[in-house]
C-alpha cells in the first residue's frame, strides 16, 4: 500500500488538480466552438482519471481521526465513499455523447439543451477537486485559511470561464473574430459584469431575448457570487493570522485604557513592552487556556514537551518518578517578570515557590546581592517550609519567566510523594548552611 | 378542526405562496399594460384568497408556545390577529377600481397616482406571504437560515418585478416592442441598475425629468436593498452550519497555538485527530453547556434520552429508582479518552469513578492485562470505597467516552440512596474475590 | 426658564432641523446658479438662527448626568460650549460676501475659490443639526439606532446635493437646460456615480481636466462614503432589535444542538416552546444579569418595581421591614417551570423554597392533589425548617414563574430578621394542622 | 548615537516617507513616458536613500521590548535586519538599466518585459515605507487605527498610480494628448474601474487583446483591493474609538432591557445618568479588569499612580509602609454611589468599610445629620471592629466614588500589619469620644 502522506502521492494529487482544471478549460472550450473530437489529448485526460482511481485502491486512507491501512478495508471504504464521484469523473461522457449525437450545437434547440444537461455531469470533477484540496491541506499542513483562499480562486476562475462560454454559446459576443479572441472578449464581458463594473461596451443584443435573460441571470447570481468571494477573501486576508489580529485588538483596548486614565508615558511604555514580550513568547495564545480543553493525557504530553528544558535543568525533576512529574506539571502556573520587578520581597508572607525557566534573577538580603540564579533554579521554598516571612528579596534582572507553585499544591505534593519531600528538606538544609 | 401541522394544510399553504406570487405578477403586469379586466382568471385568484380565510377558521393555531384548539377560541384569536390582513388580501380591489374608474392609465395624471395608491393596498398580500413562510418553517421544521434565504429571494424577485413595471409605466424602456419584450427589457434595466452594473444601454430619457427622478430613487433604494440582500445572503451562506463554522474557527486557534509553540507533528496530529473525533461525537455543541440553560425538568428529560443506551447497559441503573437516576445523571461529567490513554494509573490517588459509554478499555495490573471492559461497565470504584491508591491501571484501547463521577458526588449519592450503596459494596466484594 | 424637555421646545428643534436643511438647499442652489441676493427669504432664515440662540439662553440644559437649571449657570455653560457654533451658524456670511465681492462666479478663478472657502463656514450648520439630533433623541426617547439611521439619511442627502452643485459649478452637466433641470441631472449624475452604477450617459468632458479630476475625487470619496452608509444602514437594519437578533442567534445554536443529537421531535418542540415563552417574558434580556452591573441602590429600586405585584401578593412581604425586603429581593433567583414539570418531588431532599409569581401549581401527596396555589404563594418551606425530605410534590400546571430561595440564604435571613423567623414558624405550624 | 525617538529623527522619517512617494511617482512617470534620464533630480533622490542608511547606523533601535543602544550592537542588528531592504531601495537600478539598455520602451517586447521585472525591484521602497509608518506610530504615539488608515490611503494611491501607468504603457488611453493629460485620463480610467463605476467612456480597444487582458486582471485584483480597502476603512472609522463603540453597544442592550421590562421613565433616566457618569469616569474601560492581566508589579505601579490623590488624602496611607500600601491597594474595590444612595444603612450588618475618593457623603444617625465627609475619609470601620450593626447611615450627596474593603481582607491586613491595627483602634476610639 502507498502511505497516504507520501510525497509522491501528494505530487500526484497536485498534478490531478492541474489536470482537472486543464480538462475543464480545454474540453469545454472545444465543445462550445464545435472543435471537440475524442482525440488523443482527450483520451490522455481520461486515462489520468482512470489512473487516479487505480491509485486510490492502493493508498491508505485517513479521514479525520480514522486511519485505514489494510488493502481490504481500503477497498471497501473507498468503494463506499468517494469512488462513485471518481467513477463519474472518469466516465468519457463527452466521447459517448459525440458518438451518439455528434458535436454540440448541431442539434435542434431542445436536443441541444438536453446535450448540455448530460454534459454538465462532467462538473462532478469539481467535487473531486474539492476533496483533493482538503487532502492536500491535511497532508501538506497548509493553513486552512490559505486552502480556502486557493479554493475561492479556483471556483472563481472556473465560474468566470463557464459564464464566458455560456455567453459565446448563446451567440453573444463578437462572432466575427477568431475563436480564441471571441473567448477572451467573452471573459472580458463576464468579468466586467460580475465585478459590477459594466462599461457597456459589450451588452446583450437588444433584439435577443435569450441574451437579455442570460444577462439578467448572470447579473443576479454572478454578482452575488463575486461579492461573496470578495467578502470572504477580505475577511480571510484580515484574519490570515488569527492570533495576531486578536492580539492587536486586545492591545487597542489596553491602549484605550492607558489614554483614558492618562497613565504617564514611561508606565505606558512599560505596559507596551510587556505586551510585546508576551507576544513574542506566546504568539497571542495562552498555553494554559488551550491546554485546559485538551483531554488530560494530551495536555500532559504537550506540557512535558514544552517544558523539556525545565525538566532537564531543574535538579528536582531530573530522574524523578514520571507520575510525580505529570502531576506537578499541571499544578505549575506560568508567570512573566519584568526587568527590575520584585518577584519576592523580603519580609512578605510567602504563599508560593518558583522555578525559573528563562532569564536571570538576583537574590538580595538587606539590599545586598547574595546570589544570582539562572534557568532551572527553584527559589522561595524556604518560607514555605518554615511558614514564616520571606528572608530575602528576589529581583528579576531582565524579562524572565518562571513557574509558580502555590503553597497548598506544594503541601499536597510533599504529602503524596516522599522523594519530593526529602529533596525539599535537603535543599532547605543546604541553604541554611550558607 | 384541521390540525395546524397536517400535511395537507402545509401543502395548501405552499400553494397559497405560489398563488400570491402568481397573482402579484400576472395582475400587476396586466394593469401596467392596460390588459386588465376582471375575467375568470382574476376571480379564480380571488376565490383562492377567500378559501384560505374559510380554511383558517377551521384550523387549530400554534403561536410560539401557545396552542389554540377549540373552534370558538380559534375564531376569536384569528379575528383578533391575522384576519384583517387576510381580508384585505381577499378584497377584489382591482375589480372595484376597474368598475369605478376604468383601466389604469386612462385617467389624468393625478387620478392615475390616486388609482395607484389605492391599488398598492394589494401589497398587503406580501405580509400574508411572510406569515405563511413563518408557518411553513415551524410546521415543516426548515432551518431558520433556509427560510430567511427563501424569504430574501421572494422579496428580491417581487421588488425587481415592481421596479421594472414602474419603469414601463412612466414610459421608459423600448415602447415599440411587444408587451412581454418590453417587460423583459425593463427587468433587464432594473437588474442592471440595482446590481450597480449600469451598462448604460438603457438609461432614462434625458428630456424626461420623471424618468430621471425615478432612476435616482431606484438607485438609492434599489442599490441599498440589493446590497442588504447580498450581505445577508453572504452571511447566511457562511453561517449555514452555525456549529461547523464555530468549530472551524476554534480549530484555527488551536492550530495557531500548535504552530506558535512548535509542537512536534506527531503530537499535532493527535490533537487534530482528537478534535475530529469530538466533532463527530458532538457536532461542535457541548451538550453539558446547552443543558445548563434549560429548565431542570427539560434537561433531565433530554439527558435520559441521550443516555438511554447507558441506562440499559449499566447494571446499576437498570430498574433503579427514577429519582436516583435523574439525580445521578446530572452529576456525571462526559469525558473522551484517546487511544492508549491511561484513564487510571496504578498507584495514583483516586478521586473519581467512571462509567464507560463507548469503546473498550483494558484493565492492567503490574503491566499485565487482567480484563477488558466494554460499554456499560463501571470502573475505578474500588479506590473510592477503600480511600486508597488505584490498584490497577485502566487504558483506553481506542477512542472511547465515559462518564466521570467525582468522589464527593459519589459519597453524596451513597448516603442518600441506600440501594446504590448496597450495589457498590456488592461490586467491590465481587472484584476482590477475583 | 424653559424646561429642556418641554414639548414646544422639541417642536422648535424639529423646526430648526427642517430650517437648516432648507437653508442649505435653497441658498447653495441660488449661489451656484448666481441667483442669490440677500432677500427677505434669506433674512427670514437668518432670523430663525438668531431666535434659536436667544431661546438657548433661556432653556435648561441636560448633558449626560449633568443638569443645569439656574439662569446664570445656563448662560455660562452655553457660552462655554455650543454658543460658538450657533453664533457661526447665525452669521449672515452669504450677505456679507455678496456685499463685499458680488455674486459667486463673477470673480476670477482664485478669488472664486477663496469665496467658496469662506462660504463653506456655513457648513457649521451641519454640526448644529448633529447636536439637535442628539437632543431630540434624548428628549423624545427615540431608539439610538433610529437616530443614527435618520442622521445617515440626512448626511447622505446633503452630500449628494453638494456633489451635484459642485458638478454644475465646474461647468459639467447639460448647460443648455433651465437651472432646475440642470440641478436634477446633476443629482442624477451624482447618485449614479457614488452608487457605482456609472451608466456613462453623463461623464466628464474629456477636454476638461478640471471635470476629470473632480470626478476622480468624487469617485474615491463619494463611493467610500456611500459604501460606508450602506454598510452601516444594513447593520442597523439587521440589529434594529438588538435583543431579538441575539435571541435568534442563540436559538439557532440550540436548534443545531437538537438536530445534531437527534432529539425526538416532541422534546424538540418542548424546548422551542420554552424559548418562545422565555422570549415573551424577558424579551431576550436576563434581568438578573443586567441588574448585576447596576449600583446596588439602583438594582434594588428596579427589583422593587419589577416585583411590586409579588410584594403585594406574598403575605410575608406585605408590611415587612424595608431593609428585609431589599435584602431578600437580592437573594431570590427567578425560575421558569414548564407545564407538567415537578418543581418539588415528594421524597427528595429539599435545599430551597419557592415563591410563585405567575401561573398555578398543584400540591400532590401520594399522587393525590391536596391543594392548588396561585401567584404569591410560598411553598417548599416545610422541608427547609424540618431538615427532612419533601413531604409533597408540587407540579406546575401551566408555564409558571417563581423565585427560588436557597437554604443557606434562608437560614441567614431567619437569623438576621426575627419577624421572618416568626412568620415562617407560623406558616409551618398552620400547614401541620391541616 | 542619535536617540531613536528624537524629534529630528522623526522629522527625517516623515521626510523619507514623502521622498519615497515622490520618487515612485516622478521616476515611474518619467520611465513610462520615456522621459527618464539619470539627471540631478534622480541623483538627489538616491542620495536621500543613502543618507538614510548612514543615519540608521547611528540611531539607537527599539523593536518591541528590545532596546539596542551601543554602536556595535546597533550596527550588528541593523545589518542583520532591515539593512538589506534599505540597500536595495538605495540601489540606482533605474540608472544602471538606462546605461545598459537605454530608456524603457526602446527594446523589443521580451526585453521590455525583462526590463520591467528588474525595475520592479524598486517597489521594495514600499516595504521601507511600511516600516517607517510603524516606527512613526511608536515614536509619535499615533493611535494604531489612524496609522492603518494612513497606510491604506498610501497603498491605494500608489496602486492607482501604477495601474494608470500600466494602462498608458500598453498603449491604451488617449495617445494624442500631452503626457500629463494622458496620465490624468489614465488615473480617471483606473479609478472609474476599480471603484466598479465603469462609465464606459474609456474602455480597452476591442482590437487589442493585450488591453483586454490587462483590463480583466485589473478588474479582478483592483476591484478586490478597492473593496478590501473600503471595507477596512469603514470598519476603522466605525471603531475609531473602540471604547466608545463598545460602550454604546452595551448601552443599547441596557436600553432594550429597560424598554422590555417597561421600567418607569424616572428610573430609566437614573440608569442612563449613571452610565453617562460611568463613561465620564472610566471612558468605558474597567480599570480593575485591565489591571488583572498585567503582571503584579506593573498593576501595583499603575494603581499607585491612579490613586496618588487618595494616598495623600487618606490619613492612614500617608507615610505608611510601602509593602502595606501595595498590598492594600490590590484589595480595594472601586464603587460608584448615586446621589441620594444609602451607602450604609443604620441597623444593617456591616461586612466592609469604605474610603471615599471623590464626592461628599452625609453621616446620619436616627435621621439627623451628624457629619459630612469629603474625599480621603474612611467610614464604616466601627461596625467591622465591633462586629455589630451599623450605628449610622452614610448617604451620598452627589455622584461619588469610593473604595470598598471587605471584612475578611480587613482582618487579614490588621493581622499582618500592626501599624494598621493600631491606627484603626485609634480612629475607633476617637469616634467613640465624640
Amino acid at each position: 500500500m502507498i502511505p497516504h502522506n507520501h510525497w509522491l502521492r501528494s505530487l500526484w494529487n497536485l498534478l490531478m488538480l492541474f489536470v482537472i482544471l486543464l480538462f475543464l478549460f480545454i474540453i469545454s472550450y472545444r465543445q462550445v466552438f464545435s472543435l471537440f473530437t475524442p482525440d488523443a489529448v482527450y483520451w490522455l485526460f481520461v486515462s489520468f482519471f482512470i489512473a487516479d482511481i487505480i491509485l486510490n485502491f492502493f493508498t491508505t486512507i485517513k479521514r479525520g481521526h480514522i486511519r485505514i491501512e489494510t488493502p481490504l478495508e481500503v477497498r471497501r471504504f473507498y468503494v463506499r465513499t468517494s469512488f462513485f464521484v471518481d467513477f463519474l469523473a472518469a466516465l468519457p461522457i463527452e466521447a459517448i455523447l459525440f458518438w451518439m449525437w455528434g458535436p454540440l450545437g448541431t442539434q435542434g434547440p431542445i436536443a441541444s439543451v438536453l446535450y448540455l444537461i448530460v454534459l454538465s455531469v462532467t462538473l462532478v470533477k469539481l467535487l473531486k477537486a474539492g476533496s483533493i484540496f482538503k487532502y492536500l491541506q491535511e497532508s501538506l499542513g497548509i493553513m486552512p485559511a490559505a486552502r480556502r483562499l486557493l479554493l475561492f480562486a479556483y471556483w472563481l476562475v472556473v465560474a468566470i470561464h463557464i459564464i464566458a462560454l455560456g455567453w459565446v454559446w448563446i451567440g453573444a459576443g463578437e462572432t466575427g473574430r477568431p475563436y480564441f479572441d471571441q473567448y477572451i472578449r467573452a471573459l472580458y464581458w463576464a468579468t466586467t459584469t460580475i465585478a459590477t463594473i459594466g462599461y457597456g461596451d459589450y451588452t446583450p443584443d437588444h433584439n435577443s431575448t435569450v441574451q437579455i435573460v442570460y444577462t439578467i441571470i448572470i447579473e443576479l447570481f454572478g454578482v452575488g457570487m463575486f461579492s461573496y468571494v470578495i467578502a470572504n477573501v477580505s475577511s480571510l486576508v484580515a484574519n490570515l493570522d488569527v492570533a495576531k489580529s486578536a492580539y492587536r485588538r486586545h492591545l487597542d483596548e489596553v491602549n484605550a485604557f492607558l489614554h483614558a486614565q492618562r497613565i504617564p508615558s514611561h508606565l505606558q511604555e512599560r505596559v507596551r513592552d510587556y505586551y510585546s514580550y508576551l507576544w513574542e513568547q506566546q504568539r497571542g495564545v495562552s498555553t494554559m487556556q488551550v491546554l485546559q480543553e485538551f483531554p488530560r493525557s494530551l495536555s500532559q504530553e504537550i506540557l512535558l514537551y514544552l517544558n523539556r528544558d525545565v525538566l532537564e535543568r531543574v535538579e528536582l525533576f531530573r530522574g524523578a518518578d514520571e507520575l510525580f512529574i505529570r502531576e506537578a506539571m499541571q499544578l505549575l502556573k506560568s508567570e512573566v517578570f519584568l526587568p527590575g520587578e520584585y518577584i519576592i520581597r523580603q519580609g512578605e508572607y510567602g504563599d508560593c515557590m518558583y522555578f525559573l525557566t528563562s532569564g536571570t534573577v538576583q537574590v538580595v538580603v538587606n539590599d545586598k546581592e547574595v546570589a544570582r540564579l539562572g534557568p532551572g533554579s527553584p527559589f522561595g521554598e524556604t518560607a514555605l517550609v518554615e511558614q514564616g516571612r520571606r528572608n530575602a528579596s528576589v529581583i528579576s534582572l531582565d524579562y524572565s519567566t518562571g513557574y509558580r507553585l502555590a503553597k497548598s499544591d506544594f503541601e499536597g505534593l510533599r504529602q503524596k510523594y516522599s522523594e519530593f519531600d526529602a529533596h525539599i528538606k535537603k535543599v532547605v538544609a543546604g541553604r541554611k548552611k550558607k
